[in-house]
């Protein structure tokens, strides 16, 4: 038996804080290499079969600690790369700029970022980077939660579960060889038809920082939450399953606003360490509050997809759907975290 | 807003205790009932389309909190049926004969049994029941977990990983129509076939108990924990990933054993609470320690998928694998927690 290392009181299944982005992606070459390239230098995850040829290639990225975002979700109908930053860190323009040249097809590529002063900065750099080098670039931005209107690391809202959607819908058009501007396009109404909200029963630990982000009293929980822990709307005693889904539902809905009759797709997401039995418990009270507004749920979504680590705690997202949008989240998807009709 | 209930130092997304299964039906049937059908009294969750005629029923059950797992596995290419009881306890012969009679599409009924002493006593008693009516019944145990001889549950080897990989597999069979004989066949070899051990980091608390099923103290961990908190093999000081992972290789590969040249698929699973992020650091290392020990890993599955509510924790299941079975493998699946080729 190896000699046991004591390694705080962090309970989690790493080897040392600083080798935790590596050792995950050495980990997703092994499980996924017959589909995933994984750079090392700088770090990327990419398509194997990329470059495409004609085809718009997608990149995205941000801080790890919210897997399977991004790259779980790389892989035929969605990304064609992805960047992971350290944990909670932005991911550097240059991890970008060669990302999206191993990926570029000729067709131009689509950076989606979310609202993160780090991330919109250096994909920004890596624009221009690209655009230097005579590849055309476009940015779709997500700042979907409706919680607060600037944050710790955010000016304006933050970019959360609508990413999700955003990738996938985008990565079916872009299967479908539609051209930059038109990706670019509908990038940009999915980013305005669509709102979340989020909530968390306990805080997270960032393995480098080895103590919790924030303190979360037994007995309260914290309504509005972003996905790093940044402050949210309220503090309030800990309460039920539905009244906590009617205090996400109700800023969603008068937000954007979401009316009688419309077509939406509805997806509960869980922050990394709520079981799947608590989600399916607040998507029962949402699907019931989306049907007493007059909502029809065309498409659904529930299970863990962009997380904050262990933290226990869901999000909900509405999207705004047509017949288009309901054909591109159908069309088939190869991904590690999300897959269908391949 | 509603008046804040305080429901204890329990934080859960619930409404109350007793509530907590049947209202994740409700959310599985708002979510999922254009393919799934959930039956309340007794309970029990099936394919919209069964019964199939002259396909052999798959039905399978267990205590709830282990999610997806059974009720997540419930669609085309792998169960027929799934009954859910409250948590961590066996569902009752009626849902089981129910259940079976439901899906029979008269070429017999295969229950999915793990091995714990409630659940073989009562699908012993729906099998009797069915037989009773002239329905033909076989039972395929699972039986594992190579941590403890005997457990708090069990007389022999618990049931755990296996079971998802069963599930897929027999359903992949009764899919091609393979008839009763053979699957059982068919599923007696996979049982052969297969080994599972697992470790927790935290407890978890079942929800109508209010606190944590057992204590860890902050700076250990046990090692070949069952999914119920059942004891394992023993508790150690906080390890790293690679020094826990190797010690729920060893015994693995040792107990069937697993020989120089063998084809394995490898499982890593999540017990409900520990992140995407952490299970791919134990890939890497059991995918090092297999291709050390001369395996081939031909195929492969990282995530929660039978879990224990919120532990924190992972387990590893390695199944023998050859050409029949990666076909069956790859045959499509269309269920809410297993998805791909539909």
């Amino acid at each position: 038996m190896p000699e046991l290392v004591h390694i705080g009181v962090m309970k989690k299944l790493i080897n040392s804080p600083q080798d935790v982005v590596l050792e995950e992606l050495e980990g997703m070459e092994a499980a996924h290499g017959d589909r995933l390239r994984i750079n090392y230098d700088p770090v990327f995850i990419a398509r194997k079969d990329a470059p495409i040829k004609g085809k718009v290639g997608l990149v995205s990225g941000g801080g790890s600690g919210h897997e399977p975002m991004h790259g779980g979700y790389v892989g035929k109908g969605m990304l064609d790369a992805a960047c992971p930053g350290q944990v909670f860190t932005s991911p550097t323009p240059d991890q970008m700029f060669e990302a999206s040249k191993a990926v570029n097809g000729g067709a131009g590529i689509v950076h989606i970022v979310k609202n993160y002063t780090g991330d919109v900065m250096n994909f920004d750099l890596a624009k221009e980077m690209l655009q230097t080098e005579g590849i055309a670039v476009e940015s779709v931005l997500t700042d979907d939660d409706v919680a607060v209107e600037n944050s710790l690391y955010t000016a304006g809202r933050r970019g959360v579960g609508l990413t999700v959607l955003m990738e996938k819908l985008l990565g079916a058009a872009a299967e479908q060889r539609i051209s930059l501007a038109e990706i670019k396009k509908l990038g940009d109404l999915i980013r305005s038809s669509g709102r979340s909200m989020g909530m968390a029963l306990t805080s997270c630990t960032v393995p480098h920082a080895g103590k919790p982000s924030f303190e979360l009293p037994e007995d309260e929980i914290e309504l509005g939450i972003g996905i790093h822990g940044e402050p949210g709307r309220h503090r309030v005693k800990m309460a039920t399953a539905d009244e906590i889904t009617e205090q996400l539902m109700e800023p969603i809905l008068t937000d954007l606003p979401f009316k009688r009759g419309d077509a939406v797709l509805m997806f509960v997401n869980g922050m990394g360490g709520t079981p799947l039995i608590e989600l399916y418990i607040v998507y029962r009270k949402a699907a019931a509050i989306a049907k007493a507004h007059g909502l029809k749920v065309v498409r659904n979504l529930v299970g863990s997809y962009i997380t904050s680590l262990e933290m226990a705690g869901t999000s909900i997202t509405l999207l705004h759907m047509n017949d288009c949008l309901c054909e591109l989240w159908d069309a088939p998807v190869n991904t590690p975290a999300l897959r269908w009709g391949i």
